[in-house]
């Protein structure tokens, strides 16, 4: 790479054995649960892929992005697929659309099946008006061929996936109920091939956070960071998704959470005295980032907001030093919370004791969403709550999209945030219960700070964790990058890693 | 703007006039119908915006787009709104969803009706659940009040709009025949305040196209370019949306018409020697562009990719300068066709009489596509085939996305091509009607150069046409640029202009 390139990275390689690996994964653990009922080792996994949609009554095609499980399990790009997995000999099939003759014309070469076997690295290749006949042929049991089919809740969107349809089905018996928690649990647990996927989002996704600090300046537009960001992490990393849409709320805008959409569309002009909450991650090859930097707008921390920084800071580090497998996400929540409420007992703008305010979750008032979520394929992976995990029922806790224990393999956000929201602060000042806790003068100052996030995605290890994010986090690192500073510092890099692990 | 600064641009202001000015179009013109046959003035439109959508059964949220129609009437950028024209009395009625308390936590501060009814210049604004009571007390008629609904086929993607649906629909008569032909024939002709948008959608788009240009070299990857593009139009230009998904197509790809999608991203190297076909366009506050350009990506034209490219430039500028109300663009089709087969005989591509090819519709081998269509808040605007213009049946001419006469205010692409496509010509060369056309050996030269196509973006005036589009078109204009030679060029402009109309 030449040194007058804005970026250190390339694209890397994809390789398929990570689809592979992760229909492997499947298969060994969907057969373990079959023996375990003492039910027949056979039928097949069968998953629709996503279609492309036209917007509205239009032909405005949407950027077709594959489902998340059917990519999981196959990889492929392209929209209309089928594919299965026969469970007694572990043969993969995918069913591709037949095109019609003048796709050649308008979309591009009409690829037969052996190229999408040799692609995709699968068994067996057919068109989906095949599935019927290719399933029953295939099939050893006795009787109609059992389908394994996908149906289960999201639980971040209380959503259902859709079962696959096709015509025939009627000839097959369907399970609705054994493959979504299995596939689900799969996912949770990083194989290294995803890891590298991830890490390297991370890596493009960290290095644009930079690039975009670097060039923020007063007077600019909100979307000219979210551009920014889009360009570097597409055009030298090849990323042309992002994991979500661009949150770049500054000024009181990052007191919300989720600013950035349709009705708020990244559009204030930045202020001189602001602080910008950046939160934007690019995905590779369908595996993501969600990566957060807060920083001022014109490269110096005020006081007050380096004391709010350094509480959010402070909860980040003490969460990722304390995480490893068997830490409850719940207790890493509460400890966050912990941490950024003596911070706020410290500036004086609380009083009294954090004990006191944890009974009355004081800490929901300043951070209301959850601590973090698992990531991966979908930027809330699923996975948050298997059965026999509840949701909590308590202001903050309620928000947290697991509240699971931690498992070596598992990659999760660590994103505490200290936010100054009406909404929240005026009901809790008049509440008899938590009105006491504020310090209403010194609290009135710090409004104008609007919100501080920050966020890494942290990869839990056999011995503690492994921060996959590579951005500033001290002020004084912010500081000196925003001034022109290197970045990473010389071998002096900031993120955390505890526990001993090697790097992946 | 600083002279620094790559842009000359920046994004105009948006009046809501605008919107205010389609419902008055539609508004008289309704009325006309109505009074012409003999029925009430009354009832109201009513409309329903789009709805933000997740991914599959996830909370990724889309970026979410308003629908065409309602974007067109009411200039809505959030969602999950409805709208209603009293054609009684002509106000204007907004019904906006009414949003949970967390909101405000996660998503931005409520804001009240007053807010919509001033930012969206509307009579009224109440709640989606308050439609039912506002419109029957608005009515003036007797009986069950009557809503004009949308429903009618695009004649594009075959897809029909979806009808507004409300709860307590059944208090209402509702008529589904008479508002679609007459709204989309309202968005086929454009206001001034319209096409100052457009024209600022292609002003900002054919800047980047020309960065681009600039800045493509060999061993670049397609999707360089593209970001390349969408960056230099938000950034500079505050463009959140293009109008479709970018084709960057270089080498070969340049003979797939709608290269560029997720199953052919933008993935290739770019090899010197190449010619480049990059069709993307921005859109501006809904108002879309829809430009292509082709040059070679290492700068200079070889004489071969000249004869193709000069084939096609001179079938666009033949189109733009017959262009006037009452040209039918069935002529215009064939005109483009005649120009480009007239040059492959003289580049000894093709053998014979020209008037014989065009019998045998030769033309559609090499120009498969349309001329070109209606642009405008989609980019297939709709109106193409109103009742009584009947689509052609032959190969080319069946592609036309409109048959119809032009008219002042429309504006229409103007995008001939020429590509070499094997789908098309091996059966063509085995034809027993064509196979005398062509010239194999020399034809057998041409295939490398893929395709070209040059798409501008074209106002019908009172006397003429107007190219609203401004990038370098001729060869050496192009070389010039790509040496890094100024754009435009001085006083001398190349765009397109005839019958001496004044700029918008």
């Amino acid at each position: 790479m030449a040194s007058t390139s804005p970026s250190a990275l390339s694209p890397p390689e994809v390789p398929m054995e990570l689809h592979a690996c992760n229909r492997k994964k499947l298969l060994d653990s969907l057969r373990k649960h079959l023996s375990d009922s003492s039910r027949p080792l056979h039928g097949f996994v069968l998953l629709q892929g996503g279609e492309e949609k036209t917007r509205y009554c239009t032909d405005h095609c949407e950027l077709f992005r594959q489902e998340s499980y059917f990519a999981y399990l196959f990889g492929v790009r392209e929209p209309s697929f089928y594919g299965a997995i026969d469970i007694a000999t572990g043969n993969s099939i995918l069913f591709a659309p037949r095109l019609p003759a003048d796709y050649a014309v308008w979309l591009g070469e009409i690829m037969p099946p052996s190229y999408f076997q040799e692609r995709y690295m699968v068994s067996m290749v057919y068109y989906t008006d095949e599935i019927t006949q290719v399933l029953v042929d295939q099939y050893k049991g006795s009787g109609k061929p059992l389908l394994f089919l996908l149906h289960g809740l999201n639980t971040d969107s209380n959503n259902f996936s859709k079962p696959a349809e096709f015509e025939g089905i009627e000839n097959f018996e369907t399970d609705l109920r054994t493959l979504h928690p299995i596939l689900t649990e799969c996912r949770v647990v990083k194989s290294d091939l995803e890891l590298a996927l991830i890490q390297f989002a991370n890596d493009i996704s960290s290095e644009a956070h930079v690039e975009v600090m670097r060039n923020t300046k007063a007077n600019m537009k909100e979307y000219q960071l979210e551009s920014m960001f889009l360009h570097h992490t597409y055009m030298y990393g090849g990323c042309r998704h992002c994991s979500y849409t661009c949150i770049c709320a500054t000024g009181e805008n990052s007191a919300v959470l989720h600013y950035g959409h349709a009705a708020a569309p990244n559009d204030r002009t930045l202020e001189d005295g602001d602080m910008a909450l950046l939160d934007m991650g690019a995905e590779y090859s369908f595996y993501g980032s969600d990566i957060t930097c807060t920083f001022p707008v014109n490269g110096k921390f005020t006081s007050d907001q380096s004391l709010i920084y350094n509480a959010v800071l402070d909860a980040h580090d003490a969460v990722i030093n304390t995480m490893k497998p068997g830490i409850s996400w719940v207790d890493m929540h509460k400890l966050a919370e912990k941490v950024i409420l003596e911070s706020l007992v410290k500036g004086n703008i609380l009083v009294g004791h954090v004990e006191d305010m944890m009974g009355e979750r004081l800490g929901a008032i300043f951070m209301p969403h959850g601590l973090g979520h698992l990531l991966g394929i979908d930027t809330h992976d699923p996975g948050g709550y298997p059965k026999g995990v509840e949701r909590p029922k308590e202001p903050g806790l309620k928000s947290l999209r697991t509240a699971r224990h931690l498992q070596e393999g598992m990659v999760i956000t660590v994103e505490p945030g200290c936010y100054f929201i009406d909404a929240l602060l005026v009901p809790a000042m008049k509440n008899a219960n938590t009105s006491k806790f504020f310090n209403r003068e010194i609290l009135d100052r710090f409004k104008n700070v609007g919100g501080v996030r920050i966020e890494s995605d942290v990869l839990v290890t056999a011995n503690g964790s492994k921060n996959m994010t590579k951005v500033p986090r001290k002020t004084w690192e912010i500081e000196a990058v925003m001034a022109g500073g290197p970045w990473p510092l010389g071998k002096a890099s900031n993120h955390s890693e505890n526990g001993g692990e090697a790097k992946v």
